[in-house]
């Protein structure tokens, strides 16, 4: 692993989505903003075979919160988003959770995993985020260097089967000029949440205080700057940890699947 | 049902899809081309739960030839697209298959309904070809009375766990000055299969003779014009039967469901 670090380049937007795995796959735990610039980074959900159908029903349902990239069969670990990749093991850190309550951080699931197990791969904000940047769009929680504050709404997600929940949103505060733009250009990627679900009033989302978020970390809401709420990844993986599967794991906060996918491959015209 | 046919109108494309839907249940069979304007009509496969994660992950990995519109959990015979609907009476039409293969056209499934059976619910070209017509673009088998030529293509799907099999695509000649537009507007319905998968070139598809299609009628190709091919809803039928689940159902060809979901609904900017 020693040589594996340090053959760790300054710059770790340049490694291939590859090259970043192996380095998690021999134990680097990290969180993942900022590597594998242009490749696509992704949440993850993995729960008994027993699940699978509504889960994934789950996500047909809620395409919004739960833009579905990927689903790797029961007991696959690799598939077309991480050629030569283990599911088991390319991710920096993994939650585990046994009925719904979070049992334990791990750094992989070598120990743990079943020939059950389906893998579910959702796209992710991170996508979205580099257009909105290029377009001179300011992202609060990146210029703060903190994570995006995400929020719990009174607004429920279709259920499927035993999976159900509220949806979760995250929030980024935008001036009045550029609200049209975040929507034209973050709707060009349906595939990781595509355009806002809700501008401005939090209280008709159910949300009393934006200081204090239900995930993530409050940003400064400049003057002037009005709430823009997007669907948020989140929500899956609440819905399911509320049906209490036996055993489910998840990608830790931050530390993401980095797939061999482009962002732009998720690009609509 | 006497009455109910007596008061059928002259004109079906003005019924609403509730009415319509009470003709079939009550026993009339016929062709739904040209009934519930604006209305969205969907393709139906209806299979056992044992095999309904596969289809669905089929359905998720080949959205073009098979956009999901919606699923009825097991033994749901209502749902949002057919509100006070029952899934068992209100196609004008269903083929029953029994290991795969054709056992019967029905009226209705009262006699064979199961409580484990899982209906999905799929978009279709006729939702693309009304913006095409009023675009300009004529579409030659409307204008030639038939139903569209499709063909088995050597392109393969996407397979999940035991469904697999070939792209079918259905298949509209057009001029040179008009592939564009057909391109741009098909495109804003990805519901229903979206833009054409191939343009020109049949043999690229594996296709020998365009005067025989592998289900629907031959159409007359106008001179300059070329055939233009789109992902077409037989795929998933056809490949959910090559898996031969001891029972499946399927509504007749041209025997759609009508839903209560606008073609609008379906239209992205």
């Amino acid at each position: 692993m020693d040589e594996i670090l340090t053959s760790l380049p300054a710059d770790v937007a340049q490694l291939k989505p590859a090259q970043a795995r192996a380095h998690f796959r021999a134990g680097l735990r990290t969180p993942t903003a900022g590597w594998c610039a242009g490749y696509t980074q992704a949440n993850v959900i993995i729960v008994p075979e027993d699940y699978a159908f509504e889960v994934l029903l789950f996500c047909q349902r809620n395409p919004k919160p739960c833009p579905l990239l990927g689903v790797l069969e029961p007991g696959q670990t690799a598939g077309p988003l991480l050629a030569d990749g283990d599911i088991r093991t390319d991710i920096p850190a993994y939650t585990i959770y046994r009925d719904g309550e979070l049992a334990g951080t791990v750094g992989d699931l070598n120990e743990v995993w079943q020939d059950d197990l389906v893998t579910f791969i959702l796209g992710c904000s991170f996508t979205f985020e580099t257009p909105l940047q290029r377009a001179g769009i300011r992202v609060a929680h990146i210029d703060q260097g903190c994570n995006v504050p995400m929020y719990q709404t009174t607004r429920r997600c279709a259920p499927a089967g035993r999976i159900s929940g509220p949806l979760v949103v995250s929030m980024r505060p935008l001036p009045a000029d550029q609200i049209s733009d975040a929507v034209r250009i973050s709707a060009r990627y349906p595939a990781v949440h595509g355009a806002p679900v809700h501008i401005g009033n939090p209280a008709a989302l159910g949300i009393e205080d934006l200081s204090q978020p239900d995930f993530g970390d409050p940003v400064e809401i400049p003057a002037d700057h009005i709430p823009v709420f997007w669907a948020c990844g989140v929500t899956p993986q609440a819905a399911v940890m509320q049906s209490r599967p036996p055993l489910a794991f998840g990608h830790a906060p931050g530390h993401m699947l980095i797939t061999d996918a482009h962002d732009s491959d998720y690009q609509i015209p």
